[in-house]
């Protein structure tokens, strides 16, 4: 198999273990407009970076759930990782700490946004809310 | 104990649990113009919230660091923060992983300044820097 | 009275006074997912903080409003303190000249966004839209 | 004419050159609210600044099109101004183009969230999307 | 007078009753390498906005205050904006008052790097620091 | 020639031509701590992205100075990219007006933050600063 089809393949299943198929479709949606944004997101960002050895699938997507909270300004890709979180084993409440938890570092309207984007996932997912 | 005082004390020792040094220095730092503040970093951020028991400090850590790299408004913030996670048993490829990633959800500045900051904490503390 | 229990109800009278139903409505939403949080709401945002005697509280309104407006990533928050002023006797003139200010320091999208959620508020309120 | 109508005059006939009849419905919807916002978009915004004739009105949309997708608060804006670069010559690959390059600097989300404005605006004038 | 030179009158005069030599300085500044963006400051930002008499001088202070601190990305402006809130009777408590509020909007970091601006221009102007 | 050398060579004279001795300086002082983030700017940064036909460089600069200004937490990459700029023949004025527009779309301390660093590649290089 070639370099690019290495990253390629990797990309790929790492996108499918983390979004399952909420990544999938945004991968999909961007093919008629960017069909290489849509190549990027999975032999770059997942082939490249998410599937790197060096941390945990747990520890990564609260890491990104930590950075799109805070941002504020992503909440379509804040909805597809809390997917994701769920997809590698984070647990619910595990999610809300770290979501409650930017409220310290990047005020209280970023947590509050967050959680109601965590309510709409948990919920289309038929998961408990309460923490 | 009053619940006044049972935060405070949580607080403080989360901090210290946390930042070391580093952490009290910023707190010391604030008394003279903004005590109050001073306080609420210690009963609020870290007594109310960093204390939670449903995160470990670790992960705690990472999502910190995470959210300080995307938004990068925060680099003094940053630098407690890493030598916090430090202090609490990430290891550097850890978190240079972790700051990484912030290339795909903030771009590449982002990673990069982080970094930077990342390197000069490992350089005050003595750790290898490469990965 | 606990020192816990004069931060909530300091807090809570002060929600009232400045959000009215919007806040409350707010903090009451939050309970299902994260009731710690609606707590930190009580007690510290408005117990803590936006009950302190320095300022008065239109001009932390104003304050808000500038921050929200410039910050761009908090539309809801933004709608809940432009109703926030009005209950604490800020102008609807006033409240737009805080927005058009935002064009200077955060750009024309910034206050262009502002002020459609300003028209939204003013509306709902029956307030005369124009200045 | 005075220099204050001079300034209306060239800002019209600019903001009329670049965004057409988005540009005009946005200035005609804040006269309710802002008038003199309404005035400032034409004889500033656009009087002063876009139709100084130091940059040509296709590097101009771009370099607007490029702030818009990375700061990613703005997307009623953006979507005026993906408008106003198709109003001024720009090609549809070669603002995906600049949407693109965003990922780079301001992550991946940006990107994505820009390409989907851009799509809108595409189907709105019946351009195909495809690069 | 022209209206012209009427706005950069009444922009001349407001920029100096708010900065001061602060702002002027900026301006200074500017001239070497884009005098029309001086004359902005001047005319529009001056002149158009903050002389408007719809909103108080102290309130338009405590306005740029909470924004600039919100944003994070504007240090050298902060401080000329505490000179400014200072100059026009602005008391150190209350911009003190005004920073440590950012800390609930958008989270600790941005208020703590902003009492760091505070203390420095009360230092340079020998303002005590203590609230 | 592999792909993956493919896109690393491309990438390097890509980066060579937009960014000189300034950008390549950036990759190396990556090497020590991130190798394969230093890689991703050379393979997917400039290999990927920067080198795609469908825009042209001064294009492609003009949208990166634009964005990293009005981001306004990029200062050294900005600096890397007005080389960049002047580099593939973006001239003086031009930049200084990319830079202006930013005023409009980001505020005025962003475009004024963004010219001084474009003062100091000016004198870096012995350009005149003056428009």
């Amino acid at each position: 198999m070639t370099t690019e089809n290495r990253r390629h393949a990797i990309g790929e299943s790492t996108l499918a273990a983390i979004t399952g198929g909420t990544g999938t479709a945004v991968v999909e949606s961007l093919k008629d407009i960017a069909p290489d944004l849509a190549e990027w997101i999975i032999s770059f960002s997942y082939g490249d970076v998410m599937s790197r050895p060096g941390l945990d699938l747990r520890s990564r997507q609260f890491a990104t759930i930590a950075a799109l909270t805070a941002m504020g300004t992503a909440t379509p890709q804040l909805k597809v990782h809390i997917h994701g979180a769920l997809n590698v084993g984070c647990q619910p409440p595990e999610i809300i700490e770290v979501i409650l938890q930017m409220a310290v570092y990047a005020g209280f309207p970023a947590a509050i946004n967050g959680l109601n984007v965590a309510r709409e996932v948990f919920q289309e997912r038929g998961v408990a809310v309460g923490t």
